[in-house]
């Protein structure tokens, strides 16, 4: 069997950007550790950024994932909330890039539908599908909960077949 | 007279990013460098940033800027494109935070305000002003000039009174 392959997700918020790392050995997926990098409100962009960044780049340091992949975020109608967002998600994107990982993007719709089985899944519904595949990430927070998600989306797609597998036995005939 | 203060414009996008670098002593304003960073529109979007970064960090390294300013480009209605500016955008407020700069944003029409006189200045008519404030600069490119423009903004903006100054002279009573 290949070795595991660790597996960064983040899903990116000025606000808030969470962090989760999986390992992904064929079907098998574990929880390794996650978080999120809070920045102020009130702080210069700047500022905010730069927090992003160094946070980013510390647990990249210390929890050396081989893979990244971010969540793309809904866009919705209003250009300055993108704009905010596209700086927030240029940090989460450079990051791992920087540090020579490569980084895939996964549509929101799709990570829903990689841990749930649909596209239109409820949050609630993701969280609960987290704690079944990934029965130790039960102190992960919404925002990590999030990247979590992002992270399995990425094992499904690098490998689609096993992955797919170990959802279909998660979910127990519930697809 | 207080030291010269080394100032980097940089007016962010993800196909081009211009920089410019000038000093302002008092009311002295003189053109030190300028240029502009490319990404290849088929490379991933986490590799372009990466070459943004890599490109800003280098010139900061080179020119020892003391303080940097960013343009805020005007947000049409689009939010895809709001999304992908702001990524760029991103890593240009980023990249002197790490380097410890002071960031400062201007509006467009701001810029086109402290180096014209006027906020609804066309292209050509900046590019004019920017050979009279700044005449070793004649041979920056279009990117690059935006670039100047924006740190002779907050050249302004930092001291106003004496580049206000400046720019009378230079106008000629053409305000």
């Amino acid at each position: 069997m290949a070795n595991p392959v660790r597996i960064l997700g983040i899903d990116p918020g000025l606000r808030h950007t969470g962090w989760g790392v999986i390992t992904a050995e064929g079907s098998r997926l574990s929880y390794v550790a996650s978080g999120a990098i809070h920045t102020e409100a009130d702080a210069p962009l700047s500022e905010r950024l730069r927090v992003l960044h160094v946070g980013l780049s510390q647990v990249i340091e210390a929890e050396w994932p081989d893979e990244a992949a971010v969540e793309e975020t809904f866009v919705n109608s209003d250009p300055r909330g993108a704009l905010k967002l596209g700086q927030a998600r240029g940090i989460a994107m450079v990051v791992p890039a920087l540090a020579g990982l490569p980084v895939a993007e996964y549509p929101n719709n799709i990570v829903k539908k990689a841990v749930t089985g649909t596209g239109h899944a409820e949050k609630a519904q993701v969280a609960a599908m987290l704690k079944v595949l990934l029965p130790r990430s039960h102190a992960a927070t919404p925002d990590a909960a999030d990247a979590l998600a992002v992270a399995i989306t990425h094992a499904n797609h690098r490998r689609p077949a096993s992955v797919q597998a170990a959802i279909v036995r998660a979910v127990a005939g519930g697809r």
